[in-house]
């Protein structure tokens, strides 16, 4: 097996055909990841969660990383890691064009709403579903190849 | 689609039937993933690379969260994350029986090398192929699993 660098170019179209990766941030040196849904548009990754440990982070440290892959077999791979920040997209009228924005960008997969909206029960109490829409800004990203 | 809680028990269960899964790091508040094959053996998960940007932040900061998962449809899953700390094992007398340790838990999966150990042009040139093996203390380790 080979691995290549890929352009930049190459790395952001890999990210566009993607729609699920992994999402980390990270307070008082502790990273933590979680899976996610997402879809670029330009500089941008737009996603939703319900409120949890992973926007409490982000909210007090907006640095994150987003990491997505698609495989054809064991040894061809493409893999691209994002440097972010995290920007949330609040109730509000000024992010309602970006709310919009990262609406429609989300449906154009079937089941975009899961599983941030899954019907979660976690210590017995269900969790609130009151989606939380954010973008994150994609300040680098890279991406490798793996071939035979 | 409902998510529930595992057990820690059933969530060492599902780490120990993983052999792929993602690894975060951090440096300066700044969370780094990358993808990494891994076993699990009794309170550590087990893996080596070469050298690079994931061992020197590591090395500086030994917080990590480790999250893998398993999917038999996109409804019905089981992930799990782990947050742990990295200790690496050097070619040294006295981690030589961990580091036998290591290789044998690892050498288990048939291409356990790769990608950790493929050839890797980076920048035109090939980066130096020397193993660092390390393994990651469990500190604490939750999962989920979805079902319909």
């Amino acid at each position: 097996m080979l691995i290549n660098e890929l352009t930049k170019s190459a790395s952001l179209e890999c990210l566009s055909r993607l729609r699920f990766g992994r999402l980390a941030c990270a307070r008082d040196g502790q990273p933590y990841i979680t899976p996610f849904y997402f879809a670029r548009n330009g500089q941008h990754i737009y996603s939703f969660s319900t409120i949890g440990q992973k926007i409490e982070w982000m909210r007090t440290n907006p640095l994150v990383c987003v990491e997505a892959d698609e495989h054809e077999t064991p040894q061809k791979w493409s893999s691209v890691i994002v440097f972010g920040s995290y920007e949330e997209l609040p109730k509000e009228t000024e992010y309602e064009h970006l709310r919009e924005l990262a609406h429609s960008v989300l449906e154009q997969r079937s089941i975009w709403w899961e599983p941030a909206y899954a019907r979660t029960i976690l210590s017995g109490a269900e969790r609130q579903l009151d989606p939380i829409y954010f973008r994150i800004r994609i300040e680098t990203i890279t991406g490798r190849r793996a071939t035979l």
